[in-house]
């Protein structure tokens, strides 16, 4: 297997037993970043500073002493973080510049040794799900690549999957991280609300915004979730050595919940039959199964609508009103459709909210965990903004976020992780969802449900040189 | 000195040393207030069930053993608390009714043996300040009984100024305890935000919402907050045995801050007069003063207003969409300009607030207190809605609160207390604000101040056979 298809985990183990250099490693994955981004805009910047971060690793691995949890590592940052050593934009042209601070998750990456390969391509501001960028390009799914990735955090989703860093970090408002992991075929991970900081990541809207790892297992989620939570180095050191699935499995078989109604009922054919399909695996693995009722579901969809346009119309207050001609048209009408929410209606949202977390207590006293697809749609093509779904006509952006959007609401940890493959030949994404602050449950579950469905490889793109981002 | 214009701890002795009954103490509250109260319209509703509730305490007393800490003391509730026993109003028409439970802070009295002698009069829905309620009368005040007494506890404040009770309890969202305690001249403190229990309070805006007593001494209102709080009886003991100035003196000198810049300059001409002998008052007795600035002061009454006017409306959203012609005028045209405010300006008001809070930090810094007027006009004549201040014509409600509602937006702590009065023979209502969580500090300087100021006589009032309420 080449390196650039190593798991992170297995990436840590060759760097420590000097198989290979930070140097090599982030030489190979240079190269292939800049061989194939133009195919797959998945970069908006790739860095000039990695070799030298890479050469600073090995020094430090060389001299003996402690080695930092992820020393050498090459890792891609959405472009929503800010990097005082790497242009920032937002994934918008108001704001390109370097930043005088840096956010605190890169940070503790960077602290925990990584080498930051670049700035991946995102939906304009992170307002919106195809990562069809108007300004840096539409970011391609690695697998079909006349489709999109999936957004917000689609370009760290695309270099996951096509091999183009070793794992990456995303924030998720609606399913930003969830939506393009399901959609590239990689693990995506939104912690609990409040997890993991959000501090120097540019808000999309404050009570709903998640930061979280993209990777190519479980483990590999996990360990880089370990480190920007600021978990004990020796949780760590656990992680590292074991095999997934040993650490990983949990206790007893587990109960997860399917939730019905609705709000979570259809989705497009090839979704349900891959969905059908992981069941009846997970089940011969020994899972169990209960219908659950999700409590205010109706209401979900529109008090995250209301909580999200109200704050992203705050946070964006100044720019739209002094320069309204520089945002892409979809995220301008999205801004400007905000104003029809008032401030009674916002309060109405926040108690469902409340509410609704309140409510779920029941779910969780009968099940470890809920499962259900990631997104109910296949990826969507470049231009198209309307999809089918359950007989309807549906905007694609409200068919992706359907069924993560709830867990923004909630806060609930969420995972998706590939389980399989549509009948378009695109990859299934599962999503599992654990109860308030049940972050090792709930990758403890998708470890497990992994280690079933069996690891994604890594598509190695064949760059064309047709393609116009 | 006549039993109905006791303090409330005098009461209490004065119940201990047997030299009253509960029942005969009683009997003089319900007399009075059924004489004085077409006059000064300051309660909905009087109890039929004080007397038995009287001779109850009498027993326990008799019976010796544990007194509870309020055990005979005669009570008035304002009618936006949920009492079974009593109709309950919220000074509408929509919802006259026996609510099934008990609101918690109207139980913590009874429990503590006070007797509830009935339910004073509010603005309507606690929704304005100036407590000419269209259903239940304009609410007056007992020392010019042409003007009214302010609200929205107004039925409270009248009450406890002329001797109708010996305290009473209120709620305070914009300066709802402290303003009509200043226009009667007794004390009302509005404690910390969540000090107290909202429950059972029909609410106007529960991120600003208060629960506080009235009474007729800092000592009183210190006592009542006690049993409110949930204090140990032994500090309630303390409160009792001592005399206030002795137990609330503070250790050293206060510094007080005087807030400056335009939101708290000026003041109507017997405001700032009577304000000024104040200072000079409390100076000569050891106090020094500071000027501090409020920091964000111009966006504290847009952000107040934002929040208030959009948690109204979300908590009226039905009662107005039903039966919007059930409503007064004044009430139903605020919470229609409510719609105005979209979610982004709810958002731009909460955060506001929360950093008026952090950067408050700078003044609790520098001094103990802010002492400033309570109010900056002179109490309303009925019907009046616009008033003249610092050379403009401005909305009688917006003047009212004006210097009452940055409290409410930061939470803090806050009393106001008789401190002489202005030329036009009004009593002049000084406000104490203090830190964050420091009630016993801000109860302490007031009960210094009022040992300085010396205490209120209670308003015998004349009852005027022609007075149409």
């Amino acid at each position: 297997m080449e390196p650039w298809a190593w798991s992170l985990v297995e990436t840590l183990r060759r760097l420590a037993a000097r198989d290979i250099s930070a140097v090599e490693l982030t030489s190979l994955y240079l190269e292939r970043a800049q061989r194939l981004n133009p195919c797959l805009c998945a970069y908006i910047t790739i860095s000039d500073r990695a070799l030298a971060d890479a050469a600073e690793a090995d020094r430090r691995r060389s001299q003996g002493g402690f080695v930092p949890p992820l020393a050498g590592v090459p890792i891609a940052i959405k472009d929503l973080f800010d990097t005082p050593y790497l242009d920032t934009t937002y994934g918008g042209i108001h704001v390109r510049h370097r930043p005088p601070r840096e956010a605190r998750a890169v940070r503790r990456l960077r602290r925990a040794g990584a080498v930051i390969l670049g700035k991946t391509n995102l939906h304009e501001y992170a307002y919106g799900t195809t990562n069809d960028n108007p300004h840096f390009g539409a970011c391609r799914n690695p697998w079909q690549k006349d489709r999109l990735s999936g957004g917000s955090s689609g370009g760290s989703a695309a270099a996951v999957a096509a091999g183009l860093c070793a794992g990456a970090l995303g924030t998720d408002t609606g399913g930003s991280i969830r939506i393009p992991a399901a959609l590239c075929g990689c693990v995506g991970f939104k912690p609990s609300y409040g997890r993991i900081s959000t501090h120097g990541v540019f808000p999309l809207a404050p009570s709903l915004d998640h930061v979280g790892p993209l990777a190519r297992s479980v483990a590999d989620a996990a360990y880089l979730f370990a480190v920007l939570a600021g978990w004990d180095p020796n949780e760590l050191h656990r992680l590292l050595l074991a095999h997934p699935t040993d650490l990983c499995l949990p206790r007893r078989k587990l109960v997860a919940g399917l939730p019905g109604g609705s709000l979570f009922a259809g989705g497009q054919a090839g979704v349900r039959h891959a969905f059908a399909r992981a069941l009846a695996q997970l089940e011969a693995a020994g899972w169990s199964f209960r219908p659950v009722d999700i409590p205010h579901a109706s209401d979900i969809p529109v008090a995250q609508n209301i909580i999200l346009a109200s704050e992203a119309r705050h946070v964006h207050r100044e720019l739209l009103a002094t320069a309204p001609e520089r945002y892409g048209k979809d995220v301008r009408e999205r801004l400007e459709a905000a104003q029809q929410f008032t401030g009674a209606d916002y309060v109405w949202a926040k108690e469902v909210q409340a509410a609704t977390i309140r409510a779920l207590a029941a779910v969780w006293a009968q099940v470890d965990v809920l499962i259900l697809p990631t997104v109910p749609v296949a990826a969507p093509a470049r231009g198209q903004t309307q999809t089918e779904l359950n007989g309807e006509t549906v905007w694609v952006r409200s068919a992706l976020t359907r069924w993560t959007n709830p867990w923004n609401l909630t806060g609930l940890p969420a995972v998706s992780l590939p389980a399989g493959w549509t009948e378009e030949g695109l990859p299934f994404g599962l999503q599992v969802v654990a109860g308030p602050r049940q972050d090792r449950l709930v990758l403890q579950a998708a470890a497990y449900a992994e280690s079933v469905f069996g690891r994604m490889p890594v598509e190695p793109v064949t760059p064309d040189p047709q393609a116009k981002p």
